[in-house]
């Protein structure tokens, strides 16, 4: 191999260095994810059954296992290029502060209004609204980082968001609400007065300050019931790791291009839409034989699907309104404790990822809640960048992995994805600057009970 | 001249393209701009007057109106490329959206966790203070864009930083407040009663929440007061216009690089920190009568320094602490109505872009704050990026002349500065969303009360 060019410290793909295809994983599995199935029927989900929900095209691309590239449409390309290449960044600072001969570095993914990587499926999923000629679509938002995203990738398109958002989010969490709304966005306080579901979930539960499972219930019965209007959604879903994959590509091209080759690529796991595209073409070369890397995903020790979850099919949602998917789930009806800061508070696990994860392809491992803003804190004052609460599980994975190269002076090459940036969690870590932070690991009973939620099909 | 390459969406210059040395605009200025007075002499500052508040190179720098370069120094150099270059980013979606003739591009200076230009000073300045062995500096800050900035610069340095943030500010705006916290500044709401200053305040005005003037004076007075510390400034000074001129620079061999020659550079105006720096190479040219351009500083109709105040001698803040500067003016008694948002409200202007504007070298216009708002959403939804309300000045005034050249059919090329993004402005933003924003110009009357608070000295 010619050698290569020294890496500056960010590394920006030109503009013709862009990928212009997302990476299918699923093409390079030799076993499948499972399929989604439906609630009633336990059959595979087909087309027509997720029509009336889905856009036609997003319905192709979540079913489609067999292509391995899927050309990502000029318009969406246009869109990209405002906030992307996102910048390749070497740690040089962290290292430094950690005295590791490791060589760390992170995809940096937080430099849009959204502030997450949320916005690369957004702007997919608008298109193709708008290409198929809806009018608009719904959704929910817990923290608000998909339901901002969306917004702003509907109003590119000019299609209407009406946007339902957890209340206790939608109350505490004005600022969100606020960007979603600058961009057109209708958003409401959920469970609301509007749909049948909200009004019967506010009858039994008077003064119920909402769960993202209420509000996904209330987004799909008014895209289901709306003419124009379909359903769209920011994680878990396999459309939404193909999408999410330009983050993998645009790493492995710039690793390419400076003969960077990782050893360990970690990063932060809730549904899977970041961890899963980060990881997509270096996992494709394991499948495929052709090299091999340490794989690890990171999740919070109070939510921790992978580690302690089981690998079953579930309901996707609390309110079962959704289909069910084989994935590592700790039930339907978990909820973290109340103390959990930040995302990644989904009970499952993207079913791509779940089952790589099955067959030993990548490993998984949890941190508390406390270590992780020790983490994000050493981060921000050294790297400059204030990280979200969810990157921050990825940083605290790399750090971890560059002290032990310390012990073993092993120069160990470490990615990570740092996908967000933390200007609305502030609250967060006003309660870690205050001492105020706890942590709370779900006990063997508390994870029973959500188990228990766990429908049994015998699959 | 040899045919340029096509410039890309989005220009980052390569690491060995960027500027090593800040250019000093005065060196190239035939009258000179006014030097600070000391009040009670009413002579020109002398460096030993300076001592006790500057750090000495900093107060070298602030005196120095020959020397044209400065080198960076390698440690903010080191700085720097964490979140410099910033990209000068072609408007593509806005031109379309306006139907205009007219190309436009914007040096967007957001990327950072203090979302604004300000880290390009705050990183020097917190250099040279450790430089000197400094323990730590004191700073006052408004909104929080500064105090954030400093808070930075001073984590990576291991510098103490204390910070006299307005108190209604430190009440209203907790998040800012929580990000200088979490890199480690140490916050206190001013008037406090750790000062001489902040209890006389509090005595006279039991239950005030603060002004920037009051803050000023309690930060000036801990930093003299305290051994090892020094003050630092984030607007107004040379000093600031000196590293500021990173942003002109950059602009400049972006645009070198790409064959595009600007016709108008368009700046927000507040205390002149931004525009000073982005205008500064190219008003070199002009000065040294190498080209022409149309340069346009624009402020807020609420408070017009340029285009209603004074070009006289006034005290630099409203505690009359510090010295007197040649400039603009409103009066040092002058606060902008209370339904203006953002920044943007101090009642002078920059010593160096005073003089310039006097000598007519520069425009300037203002704008309502309503108008201003409709800019930023229309240019937010298009281009992706969630402007402060600062730069959404510049924004509109961009707006304007290229819906000029729409009428005219011309091609003129306008650059203009988007200092920051507006993600801890969402309280405007919501004001504006719920149309309960209004406009106020002051009237004649009011500037009276405002010009009348400028001493008489004659000069």
């Amino acid at each position: 191999m010619a050698k290569k060019e020294t890496a500056p410290y960010k590394i920006y793909l030109t503009e013709n260095e862009l990928p212009t295809s997302w990476y299918n994983l699923r093409a390079d599995m030799k076993t499948k994810p499972a399929p989604l199935l439906h609630p009633g029927t336990l059959q595979p989900l087909k087309f027509e059954d997720m029509q009336p929900i889905f856009c036609d095209e997003l319905i192709k691309q979540e079913l489609d296992n067999e292509t391995q590239f899927i050309p990502i449409p000029e318009p969406v390309m246009d869109f990209y290029k405002m906030y992307r290449p996102s910048p390749l960044v070497h740690a040089e600072f962290l290292e430094k502060l950690l005295d590791t001969p490791a060589k760390i570095y992170y995809k940096f993914e937080g430099n849009n209004t959204s502030g997450s990587h949320k916005l690369n499926s957004a702007i997919a999923q608008a298109y193709y609204a708008k290409a198929q000629g809806l009018k608009g679509v719904t959704t929910e938002t817990g923290a608000g980082q998909w339901g901002t995203a969306l917004s702003m990738a509907c109003s590119y398109f000019d299609l209407d968001c009406k946007v339902y958002m957890v209340k206790v989010s939608y109350e505490q969490k004005p600022f969100r609400r606020e960007v979603m709304r600058t961009y057109g966005a209708n958003v409401t306080p959920s469970p609301s007065m509007d749909t049948e579901v909200g009004r019967r979930i506010n009858a039994e539960h008077p003064g119920t300050t909402g769960s993202l499972g209420c509000a996904i219930s209330e987004a799909v019965e008014v895209a289901v019931s709306t003419p124009g209007y379909r359903y769209e959604l920011g994680s878990v879903l396999n459309q939404v790791l193909l999408h999410q994959s330009i983050i993998g590509l645009e790493t492995k091209a710039a690793c390419d291009k400076y003969g960077i080759v990782p050893d360990i690529i970690i990063g932060c796991a809730g549904g899977g839409s970041n961890l899963g595209g980060l990881i997509a073409p270096f996992m494709g070369e394991k499948l495929r034989g052709e090299k091999d890397y340490r794989i690890i995903a990171v999740e919070p020790a109070s939510c921790p699907s992978f580690t302690r979850g089981k690998y079953v099919y579930d309901f996707a949602d609390t309110g079962k309104v959704c289909p069910m998917a084989k994935m590592y789930t700790l039930g339907h009806d978990f909820i973290p404790s109340a103390n959990h800061a930040g995302g990644l508070r989904y009970h499952g696990m993207s079913p791509v990822l779940s089952e790589l994860y099955h067959e030993g392809l990548m490993e998984a491992r949890s941190y508390e809640q406390t270590a992780v803003f020790d983490a994000a804190v050493q981060f921000a004052r050294v790297e400059g960048i204030l990280p979200a609460p969810e990157s921050a599980h990825a940083i605290k994975g790399a750090i971890d992995e560059a002290l032990k190269c310390k012990e073993t002076g092993e120069e160990k090459i470490i990615i990570f994805g740092l996908t967000g940036t933390g200007y609305f969690d502030l609250v967060a870590y006003q309660k870690y600057n205050d001492g105020e932070m706890s942590d709370y690991i779900p006990t063997d009973e508390d994870l029973a009970k959500g188990f228990a939620s766990i429908p049994d099909i015998g699959l």
